[in-house]
């Protein structure tokens, strides 16, 4: 692995599937009674969000906890801090208090990988304007993984507005590298205009797109681009890209049902689907922590322990005595 | 001790006095020169504050810490907050990030019943809307039974905005079933329509109810009353519902005085009075940190311990080495 | 050392040293790869920032986490806070919850002396109004001593706006205390009345100054000067006080850059300056938590430790277990 992740592409198909078969053993932790390890003792681990994102954050945070590291949280707030400039100098003050790692939010892209330039501490960009979400991705991975057995030869559509998705980027990369077929469901005015060259298909028929996916995976509305006038009414989007009772029920049998969050329902996903027993959404948020304890251990313990990096680290697993 | 604690009622008598005497041996604790042991190393206690309060929050964290808790703050911000829908959205995604505890402020009457359906840690109730704030009545029912030996026959008159303040409703609740008198005093326009069937006695004349008070319990005037034209100018609230140094005089030896706190003083409380002997302002706030240290072990740690749930479980009160 | 660090004048010569001397150690310590020490295992550090410094308080809990302490955030909002009686009573609460420190920043003059006043934990001034800013001031003299070798003789000139600021003034005392000769240039509306009680000299032309300075110390820019009529345009202020490049050249062989940050680049200072080698700002970040370690220590354990408080207390520097 390297230093940082920064992005799907970093990790390169073993990675991944080194992320996704570490994961299998912190799944394990998190299911004990006490679900603490050592792991990290002694070590720091900084989140840096320039946009406000409490599940994000407390998922890093409990992670690095659960790997029994300290937290610090440095929240930027304030417009100078949107100037260029600005990052770089709170990357430099924010390393010079000597955390291990830092997580980054922010809303430009490519601000993670400026980042990493910066500071000596191992960076992972937990989302940076429409670019890359990597570990979300990686919990949507595992979470299909986890559902299906695997993800190659998995059809797996993603619905709603791909143009300005962080999210669909990092998932379509991932999903792709691990032997999936994706396909892209959304509005045309929601579509970015170089999607043929992204290795996906483009359905604008989402009842047809449906009927042959194993994994549906729906985009959060923003609705601030109704102000753009790239959104019709919330109900006209409900009505022709929403995941209706009638449409989900076009799903084959055993296929599953997944969202990022927050959920807006009614709009993208109907409540009684949002509810069903398809719907993985609450277990993606729970995969979400066991996925970044993997990655902080990677980035941060296995360096240490591997003597061959390609080899999987053996996480000491032993509890903490907390 | 039931699985949450969102009522007072939840508890019963012998639970009230479980906590209190519970509370004893966290008070011992809270004067060590350090003051923390470990018998909740590894569990990890959540706050989830829709409604902002530095001071209650920060008395939670640092019980849980005593107890050699983790902490993890989640702090929702926004309106879309707002709609039931989504506390039960938040609620499922906290929960799946493991706590085993969660301690929930909400503007709304039984939000804390309503996550409590929803996730599998322990809840407490950190005051809903007008109706409960359990352990804010634990606290003060601790306080009383320090200064007084017992609550039982103590007359104890509370003063103010019965109406919209959940932290007269859970204290008539407490002081009640341990066995104290309890009179209200205040406007009748902050007065609740149905205060006949409260089992307390109401009183226009505070001058007289002093005379014959163990305890007189300020509420904090919440100044938004005003806009709906349900108190007076402050200056007549303070006149009319007021402790002023006068009012103080008439209490008989011995009387203590109290409010939840933040005062306002030079309305509801004079600032003399306020910081005068009676007042036990700041043992409120001392006491507030061991009794949550009780009812977080009684939740967390003592199901784990007691054969028999009836019998008060005796807390390995070693220090922790930290 | 007193029981507070309220002001630079506090410690006294000896003290200062006896602090610069125990940084030294803790400098060692936050270089290792666990840089944790045990030494105040079961401690509480609560931070009161009445003003937001994102970078101020981090830097205070990253030095108690280090030493093993935990802390307290206690962030108070709102203006009811900015009234003297309501400081005295979020002290008094704050108090009641048992920190062993409270480090304070407000924006009143005297608030953390009134505020030793009203707690028994050691108080720690992070800055209270135009008045007092002392671990600045001991970060900055740290790192002119690790730079220069001593401060005694070293020539520092401080620029700009001198009446304002906490840092000025908390330096000039600290500088002046160690033996260096002190000069502040600046527009002349930005100098205090009383300047010429400071002991310090005065320049009105900062080339002149530059020519002869070890040390040129820049402030930061508080925009909202202008608004007041005291601060030209910051093109005007970069021109006649800023330092440039050109003359960034004046300096003499050796010659350190400093800011307290953060930095307002291309106003007091350009950025190619900033980035020099000859500019300490990010190395003032780093020594500013081993600083703050130093300080920690010989409020809350060296009490505990030192038979002769002039002798300096020997921490315990094994590593933690963490």
């Amino acid at each position: 692995m390297n230093r940082h992740l920064l992005t799907i592409d970093d990790l390169g198909v073993d990675g991944l599937h080194q992320v996704l078969d570490l994961t299998d053993r912190f799944v394990e932790v998190s299911q004990r009674p006490i679900p603490k390890v050592p792991a990290l003792r002694g070590k720091t681990v900084a989140t840096l969000f320039f946009e406000d994102s409490t599940r994000t954050r407390v998922s890093f945070e409990t992670a690095a906890r659960r790997l029994s590291a300290d937290t610090m949280a440095f929240a930027p707030r304030g417009s100078s801090l949107s100037k260029g400039e600005s990052l770089r100098d709170t990357a430099l003050t924010l390393g010079a208090m000597g955390p291990d790692c830092v997580v980054v939010r922010h809303s430009a892209a490519g601000a993670a990988h400026q980042l990493a330039r910066w500071v000596d501490a191992a960076v992972i960009n937990a989302g940076d304007g429409w670019h890359a979400h990597p570990t979300q991705a990686l919990l949507d991975a595992y979470t299909i993984r986890q559902a299906l057995g695997s993800l190659a030869g998995a059809r797996i559509t993603i619905v709603g507005d791909i143009k300005h998705s962080r999210v669909a980027r990092s998932n379509i990369a991932a999903f792709g590298a691990l032997g999936a077929r994706v396909t892209v469901v959304g509005p045309p005015t929601l579509m970015p205009p170089a999607i043929d060259t992204w290795n996906v298909d483009v359905s604008h028929d989402l009842d047809t797109a449906l009927a042959t996916s194993d994994v549906v995976y729906l985009l959060r509305v923003q609705q601030e681009r109704q102000a753009e006038a790239l959104l019709p009414s919330l109900r006209e989007y409900s009505d022709r890209w929403g995941l209706t009772e009638a449409r989900a029920a076009r799903l084959p049998p055993g296929a599953v049902i997944m969202h990022p969050g927050p959920m807006n329902r009614g709009v993208e996903i109907a409540d009684s689907v949002a509810d069903s027993v398809a719907s993985l959404v609450t277990r993606q948020v729970a995969n979400g922590v066991a996925v970044r304890m993997a990655v902080l251990f990677l980035l941060l313990a296995a360096p240490e322990q591997a003597a061959d990096p390609a080899e999987i680290p053996t996480p000491d697993l032993e509890a903490a005595d907390a």
